[in-house]
């Protein structure tokens, strides 16, 4: 806890916890955990996407490696556990081995970027490991206009040695702590919880279209308001959703034009954002929604336009991990519960490559991306417990050594 | 309708028309006026408060005045005829006289300022005419911090003059042509219609304050968002106002928080204007909608906040020019009808002074404030034939010109 809370204080922002890709806060984050590792014989380095990463060695010089990470990045205005906690995990976790090797090494992982936030594309140090961290990518550029390749370069590192950040057919499979970002574990009274996938994601972009008109002038009956159309569908979102398990839908944008208390909107600009594990209950429901926003609009003499903005796959974390996540919860006294992760992840990147899997944490009010932000230690002591546990069942596995776990 | 048409060519923008309080092309508005009346022998004048004043004599020295206008200032990418015609059409019912004397003068009135545009405030020459341009009006600041005052002296003319703006006794009634800004006489098949009050209104500024939290990560029966409690009460509005005859409500602006499409929003604020004829209803279906803002507040877990920003009664015409309007009316071959303005007009200011009524012509459409307005030829023919009986049967009326006609 003492860790997460010290990290949370290398920032770009005084009194509050911003720490955006290859800022200057992240060297401090780099130095300090080296530093932890350093206790322990573990020497880290920096690959070319300012991925923090250490390797405690396995039996034999060619032992396989498992790794085991999260991300050093934040949002704007964080807590001190969302990526933090599952790199300080990491790190506890080869502690409590107490110099004890196993038949594969563990790479300790800290990601530079999962967010976001500074580039607008989240996931840029786990799509270096997968090998996606291409020309395009690195071609983007922050507000300032500063490309990725610049400040790749601007943070002492060489843009043109990313590709020997990519994982070797060394690597055995990724596992990650994250606290829950939700409110289910605390709710189920579970410390722990094993996600079997993470969500599948919409997001549809729908502008309802009517007539602006005087407010005082324009009769109940004679009206084209965009504002009452977008309301009536924006109900019937979140009655058709409710009657989907597992699926939630969100409408947290809206923009009305021209939005002025005395005029009848002629226009209203909605974000729609929807997620499930499954990915064709998701596109079923995203069909459904904006065809009750067509029948919504007709009955109203307004016009509806929708554009998929995105039309993203749910990822199936590997099951042979999940078990051993089951089992390694239960050994902790703990009952596990299977879960969906409805945010996406490093780990569902590296699921590309590697078996992946994830552990999340109980996360108190579900609330994340804000300084009250918090987890019990108690909680985190039974991550730690857990992590041993699965070392040693990974250890005492022959089908995981020879990656024939791969689903 | 040529006439209508050069006044909106005198413009602060080019390729539309805005024409603001004692801006420069208001200037080009005074001299174009000014050479028609010239050219019907009557001079104008510009007064203090910058409203355009000219007086057509009646019999005798001593005789009382009937003032006939409207306001020539505009709103930005105005049409051309909200306002700009009611001054047309008190100039071109003088020219029809054709030099005829009546037993009270006519003076034709530009207002100056009716829109509120520049100031914030509306109905800034007409209440030079009731004496409430006071020295804290004159303090009020455009958004380049220029006052009122300086305004005026900007424009050349002297604020300590306003008193002399002021009606003075020998003042009988106020008469305003208008464009009716609504659907209405277009869908009954009038020309012309008689107000008999103008609407009065409420704003109200509801907040909804629920809890920001991940979209992805927080289950539909775990949300607190207050997008969906602000669209359920928007449907409430709709559907309570049109069980009100005569009520209009509108719910017009809407701005969430944080307003990302991911996030499920915290709060909500709406800006909610209510109208009706009759003080009652409104206050009352305002006090019913604050209500069920609070009830679908407390069923979703959310607070929910009203601010009532304004709360102006209706004003009602004078009923003898009411009654002596629809008579006019009919003897042009028109079914006259009665109802009640749904904006605020320059008679609402004149009606706390003396006897005031309107005339409201209809518009194509319902389309005001906007390039397209519009108003056909004939409707205004049929309107100064209308002005022109009403100014015979007021000629005969011994009621009206003592002044008893007063409600």
């Amino acid at each position: 806890m003492v860790r997460c809370r010290t990290l949370a204080s290398f920032s770009e922002d005084v009194g509050g916890t911003r720490r955006t890709f290859l800022s200057a806060p992240m060297r401090e984050c780099h130095v300090e955990i080296s530093r932890w590792l350093g206790e322990l014989g573990v020497p880290a380095q920096v690959d070319a996407a300012g991925n923090m990463r250490a390797i405690y060695p396995g039996i034999g010089p060619a032992a396989p490696r498992l790794l085991l990470g999260s991300h050093l990045d934040t949002v704007p205005n964080a807590g001190a556990y969302d990526g933090a906690l599952g790199v300080v995990l990491a790190v506890a976790v080869v502690e409590a081995l107490n110099g004890r090797k196993l038949p594969f090494a563990i790479e300790v992982v800290g990601f530079s970027e999962e967010e976001g936030v500074r580039f607008g594309t989240p996931f840029i140090g786990s799509r270096a490991l997968t090998g996606q961290l291409d020309e395009e990518l690195l071609a983007r550029t922050d507000a300032t206009g500063i490309s990725v390749r610049k400040a790749i370069q601007d943070f002492g590192l060489n843009p043109n040695e990313i590709g020997q950040a990519a994982l070797t057919d060394g690597a055995l499979a990724y596992l990650e702590f994250h606290i829950e970002q939700g409110p289910l574990l605390e709710k189920l009274n579970k410390p722990l919880g094993v996600v079997d996938r993470i969500v599948g994601q919409s997001r549809v972009q729908l502008t309802f279209t009517g007539r602006a008109s005087h407010a005082g002038t324009t009769p109940m009956d004679m009206r084209r308001d965009a504002v009452a159309g977008a309301a009536e569908w924006i109900t019937e979102v979140e009655r058709i959703a409710r009657a989907v398990p597992g699926l939630v839908a969100t409408v947290g944008s809206v923009e009305v034009k021209p939005g002025a208390t005395n005029v009848i909107a002629g226009e209203v600009r909605l974000g729609l954002d929807v997620r499930h594990g499954v990915d064709e209950i998701r596109t079923r429901t995203v069909n459904d929604l904006v065809r009750r926003a067509d029948e919504v609009a007709d009955a109203r003499g307004l016009s509806v336009d929708g554009n998929i903005r995105l039309n993203q796959s749910a990822v199936l974390m590997n099951s042979f991990l999940t078990d051993q996540i089951e089992e390694a919860i239960r050994k902790t006294g703990c009952e596990p519960h299977h879960m969906v992760s409805g945010a996406g992840h490093d780990a569902m990147i590296l699921a590309e490559r590697v078996p992946a899997a994830m552990i999340f944490l109980r996360n108190p009010g579900g609330i994340s991306h804000e300084p009250m932000e918090s987890v019990a230690v108690r909680d985190v002591a039974k991550a730690i417990e857990c992590g041993i546990h699965l070392l040693d069942q990974l250890a005492s596995s022959p089908v995981f050594q020879t990656r024939t776990c791969r689903a």
